[in-house]
Parts: C-alpha cells; sequence; structure tokens
C-alpha cells in the first residue's frame, strides 16, 4: 500500500543484538475468513522453523516461486530460499523487483507474469513475496492472476509490510494515473513475520512504520495505545520483546478488522484509513517519495484528530495524548509545507469521496471512530492549517 | 475463451428475417452462485426490454462504461448505448477494441485499466462488454481487476460467446508464451443475449459456434442431443425458435457445471473441456487463427469419442451418432492436416496435464462423460490418426 524508498538494506553502522537468540517464542494469530483462513506467524530468528510451519499451513508445495526485493536478497531472501531448497522434492525459482514505489507497474507486473510462465508455475505453484509493501502488493496480485490465481505466501520484512499491507489481501500496483487502481482481494496462505528484518531497517523507514502501529491504538485497541505510551523508548531501541508485542497486537487489529469486512463492503475496513485521507493529499502534494507514507500518516492522524475536535467528536485531550505519542516514536506531527489550496483538490477526488462529498475516519476517543461523512471544507482547511 | 476471428460483422447479401417481430419472449436462467447468482436473459430483439432488467438486475446505476469490438460497433453497440442513455442520470463512456484474438493482450488490458481511470470509472460504475469471447474475457478481467474490482455485464454478440465464454465467470488475457494464463474468476450481474446478433455472423463463425452447443448434448444433456439431431436443418437456417431453444439449453447445461464447480476445484467443470484438449493442439499446431475454435472442438470431440471407443468405455454408435450430428451442423469432422508428432508434445503442455500424465474427458454415453487420467500416448496418437 505504502511507498518504501529505501526498504531494508542491512545497517552497517549498528548490529541491534543477537537475532538467533531471540528465537523459539513464536506467536500465532488467524485470520479469520472462513476457507480462506490464514494463520500470521510472529516471532524473532525464526527461518528455521518455517519448513515445518509450510507443511502444515500450505500442504502441498513441490514448487515455490521467491519474488524478493533485489535490496533485501542477500540478507533476508537468500536463507528463505535455502530453508525452501532444502524441503524434499521442492523445486524453487528466484526473481528480483527493484525497491520504491514505481515497481508497482504495469510493466513490472507483465514481467512477473511471464516470468511465472516460464518457470512452468501452474496452480499448484507457490509464491513467496519477500521484502516491503511493494513487492507483496505486486507479487500478491501476481498471484491473485496468474491462471486466475495461484496460492502465495507473504514475508514481509519492512515494519509497514508487517503491520498493514501483508495482512487483509488487498493487492495490487499503481496506473499513471493514480495509486493502487488496479488489483484483487486475494488473501495469502500465511503470513510469516520475522522481526528479526526489522533490527536491519534504515531509521527513518523504520519509525515511519510505527505511524501505522499508533494507528491501531487509535482506531481501535486503546489498551494497546496505553501499553505504546508506556514502550515507546523500547520500540526506539528495536527491543525483541517490544517489536513482537507491537507487531502481534497491530496484526490482531488489522486482522479482526478484515474478518469483519474482508472486501470493504460494510464500512469496517474503512477505519484503517484513519489519517489516510490527509496523508494521501500530503504525499500527492509533496511529491511522492519526499515525505515517507508513515510520516504522512502521522501528521494526517495530527489533522484526522483536529478535526474531530473542531467538529465536536472528542475533547483536546485525545489530540494531546497523540501527539505525545508520535513524538516519543520520532514522528513528525506537523508539516510546514501543507497547503490546503492544493491538498483540498486531492482530496476531493480520493476514492472515499461519496457523490463530491469529503468523508473521514474521525476518532471519538482513544480505542474509537467513526466514519463522518459530508464534512464542510472549511473546516477539513482548518485542521489542516493546525498541523503546519 | 476461443478465438473468433471476425465476430459478425453484419453480413450485407443476407437479412434472415424481421428482429423486432420476434421480440417479447425472454427465457431467463439463472446461474446459482449464492451471493454471485445472476441471471441469463436470452430473447431475440430485446434491447426495448434491456433498461427495465438492468433496473431489477444491477440496481445502482450512474455510470455504464462500453467496451465493443470495433466490428460490431453499429449495428449492435449503439443500440444499447442508445438505450443506457435514455435511463435518467446514467452517464456512459463508450469505446472499442479490435476483433480478433490479439486483443486479448496485456497491451489492450493497460490502455482499457488507464481508459476507465480517465473516464472517472469507480467502484459503483457498471462496465458493459459488448462482442465476442475476445471482448468478454478481456473487459472482464478489467473488470475483475479495477480498484479491486467492478460490477460487469456481458452482452455476447456471438454464438460461441453465448453459449459459452460469457456465462461462468472465467475472465482473462494471453500471454505470449500461452493462452489464458492470466486473469480472475469474476461473474458477471447479468448475461442479456439477443440472439438477433446472430442473423449478421458469417457463415463459418456462426457455425463454429454450433460446435459448442453440440458438445453440451454430448457431455451432459442426452435429451438436448436428440433434439438437435431433429432440428439441425433449422439451427442451420438460423430460425429464431430454433436458435432461442439451442442458446437457452446450452446455457442451463453451462449454468449447472458452474453452479457444481465454480472455480475448477472438483473436477466437474472440467467436463466443459470435452473434445477441447485434442481442440487446442490442433489450434497451436495449425497455427492460431487457420482453424476456427468451434471447427477444432468439432473434430476435437471425435477424437476423443475414437479414442474412448479404444479404451472400451463407449460402443461405436456414439461416434457414428455424433459424426452424423456435426455433419449435420456443417462442421468438419477430420483434419487432414493433423500431425500426431506435432499435437502430442502440445497436449503434454497442457494445464490439464497432471504429473506428465495425460489426461480426457471422454464419453461413456450421450449425455455422460468422465475424467480419464494416465491415458497410454499411443491410444491417443490413433485417435489423433483416426481423424485425418
Amino acid at each position: 500500500m505504502a511507498p518504501e524508498s529505501s526498504a531494508n538494506t542491512p545497517s552497517t553502522t549498528e548490529n541491534r543484538g543477537n537475532i538467533a537468540a531471540a528465537s523459539g517464542r513464536r506467536a500465532s494469530i488467524t485470520v479469520e475468513l472462513a476457507e480462506r483462513s490464514y494463520p500470521i506467524e510472529i516471532g524473532t530468528g525464526i527461518t528455521g522453523e518455517l519448513a515445518d510451519v509450510l507443511r502444515q499451513e500450505v500442504g502441498d508445495l513441490s514448487h515455490a516461486l521467491v519474488i524478493a526485493d533485489e535490496s533485501i536478497q542477500t540478507h533476508w531472501a537468500d536463507p528463505i530460499i535455502e530453508c525452501l531448497s532444502s524441503i524434499d522434492n521442492v523445486r524453487v525459482n528466484n526473481t528480483n523487483v527493484p525497491s520504491g514505489e514505481t515497481t508497482k507497474s504495469v510493466e513490472h507486473l507483465s514481467r512477473l507474469w511471464d516470468w511465472l510462465l516460464s518457470s512452468g508455475a501452474d496452480r499448484r505453484s507457490v509464491l513467496f513475496a519477500i521484502g516491503g509493501g511493494v513487492v507483496g502488493d505486486l507479487a500478491g496480485f501476481a498471484a491473485a492472476s496468474f491462471t486466475r490465481g495461484i496460492r502465495f505466501v507473504q514475508i514481509p520484512t519492512t515494519l509497514l509490510a508487517m503491520v498493514d499491507s501483508s495482512v487483509g489481501g488487498k493487492t495490487g500496483i499503481n496506473l499513471s494515473g493514480g495509486k493502487n487502481m488496479v488489483g484483487a482481494f486475494w488473501q495469502p496462505e500465511l503470513v510469516w513475520i520475522d522481526t528479526a528484518c526489522l533490527q536491519t531497517m534504515g531509521e527513518r523507514d523504520y519509525l515511519s512504520g510505527l505511524a501505522e502501529v499508533v494507528k491501531y491504538g487509535v482506531i481501535e485497541d486503546a489498551e494497546f495505545f496505553d501499553w505504546l505510551c508506556k514502550n515507546a523508548a523500547s520500540l526506539l531501541a528495536r527491543d525483541h520483546a517490544a517489536l513482537q508485542h507491537a507487531v502481534t497486537r497491530s496484526c490482531q487489529s488489522k486482522a479482526r478488522v478484515v474478518r469483519d469486512d474482508e472486501r470493504e463492503t460494510s464500512g469496517r475496513r474503512a477505519i484503517l484509513n484513519y489519517g489516510h485521507t490527509f496523508a494521501h493529499a500530503i504525499e500527492a502534494t509533496a511529491g511522492y517519495g519526499a515525505i515517507l507514507h508513515g510520516e504522512a500518516v502521522s501528521i494526517g492522524m495530527q489533522m484526522a484528530a483536529s478535526l474531530a475536535i473542531d467538529m465536536g467528536l472528542c475533547d483536546e485531550s485525545l489530540l494531546t495524548r497523540q501527539t505525545e505519542l508520535l513524538t516519543a516514536c520520532g514522528l513528525p506531527v506537523q508539516f510546514a509545507d501543507a497547503d490546503a489550496d492544493k491538498m483540498l483538490p486531492v482530496m476531493m477526488r480520493d476514492k472515499k469521496v461519496a457523490h463530491g462529498k469529503l468523508r473521514f475516519i474521525l476518532p471519538t476517543d482513544i480505542g474509537n471512530v467513526q466514519l463522518v461523512g459530508d464534512v464542510d471544507p472549511a473546516q477539513v482547511r482548518s485542521a489542516i492549517q493546525a498541523h503546519r
């Protein structure tokens, strides 16, 4: 879903602890979708456990196709490939795609389709997507459409992908005229999250991912919000236990929302867009890439909170608490270049605009949001200006 | 699904009767797929009834996007567009694609996606596909994937599309390395069949479509097979009542099979491939387009029947009866250029090959077929040679 410019190229200046030592305490969450249900497995340094889990969760596996972000091939994809190759009678093919949002294009999709065909993929093959949201979204759509659907496994290596894009089955690519305009709802067989990957993420990308973590606290998990307030320092230090808890709790939130509204038909899934209508407008007007998706979401949640206060939906203390937490997570809470004159027209074209009327997910208190339709543009303008 | 080279460009030499006079006796079949159920409406000269049916079956309609085969724009798409435009508060956009199998490409799909975006399509828009199987398959996949799925209506104008590709939700495009390799199962909201379109089809294309009609008789409707034997002459004369009956009965067959196995998981849907493994090999080795899909299916069914006899699954009389009916329908029952040395390798690469073993849908008697695995290539070779 999100632009992730630098993914997680291993940092050479930092080594955040012994990954293997943290192994062996895996959390498992089920995304409950009847015959499309699947587990999210979360742990640290768990590659050695993958083969067993695949046997249980994916079953018949004779042909694995691995698509990885080229920037993490050596560090994170190669060990997975080695694991897959060690399973009896499994044939493995591997390809790379470049890092960055421009990879979510028709051209790269077409290349992947051709690669699947030339690799001899058929309906019994299983595709593995290793990387951030870009790889997961692109490879997921390739899996959804090749021979009208093959099984796939999400192996997210960035925080944003772990807590957001890898869970819930939204796959797709961008068109030159719009982001995520084409794709499919296609659920993976398994989401495999090794939080060890987070140790090698660049600082700015890592912090950006925390914005979506904070989002879950605000939209539907007040207890988690409190936990985040107390443990922000541990998350900044990338403490293993804190990361495992934060990712697990975020995935639980996402799994609940997706279970209740898999295909965005009831409106419930829209709560995941808290802060995002502002964020998309910030990203679009700042030029995609100038600001990271999570940074824009952080600022967008601030604008949404201000709008909610202005509309009498919640009191000032919500904004105060949210500001404190986002700041403690090293995230921006204002954007000097925010330009309401440019942002408003973008917001009017948003997919969530119904009949030209602005709609927002707005908080009523920590842990609760609601969809508010027909919002006065003047109030939206004020909310933007409150965070410049 | 099928290559249809010339679609139904109006014939200037023939006028097969007053279409309007035949209006008013519509048959309705439901494809029963729980929340994805939809009606197939079949009649002659029924454009005047479309607006009412759309109100009932499609409901909320404010934006219609019409994709039509360029060869039938004036004759068949324009009246539909006029009808759509006459509905209150409906905005209509229209585009064309060229006739012929090469239109089922990534390039045309990409162009359609961009067109949908630039036309302001959103999740409430409805796409109308007017033409043969090429347009239905391409536009259907565009509908399945644009914003992860918008509603669509199939308006087939060729016999093959009416009785086969427009029903059942198989959509997709070809890759340069293989036909129908990419796509989605995406059911329409409505299939609207005006058999008046059949009057303007070129003779060879029209007869080709009859092969799939005969197929339904052999695979699961012995009573219909008998009816076809008695009414072949009426079908050749394109008699309105005979056409309405043949299309209706064919769609009933297809609807039953799709209901029982929407996504080709139980194996039941495979019976629709009767004759097709041979046919695909004939088409591929003859060069796509040299022989029409239905012609290849006709010959392929003959080869499958010979194989069944050779394997002791049915007696000679089945082949005799099938030969008589196909011949009465003006279809070829042998192919002088059939080359087993070339066809066998193609058949081994077929999607239905499991672990290198040839599998076929073979008749046991008229109205019954079964999936037979691990067939001896020598017997396949004999079956091919029996119809050279």
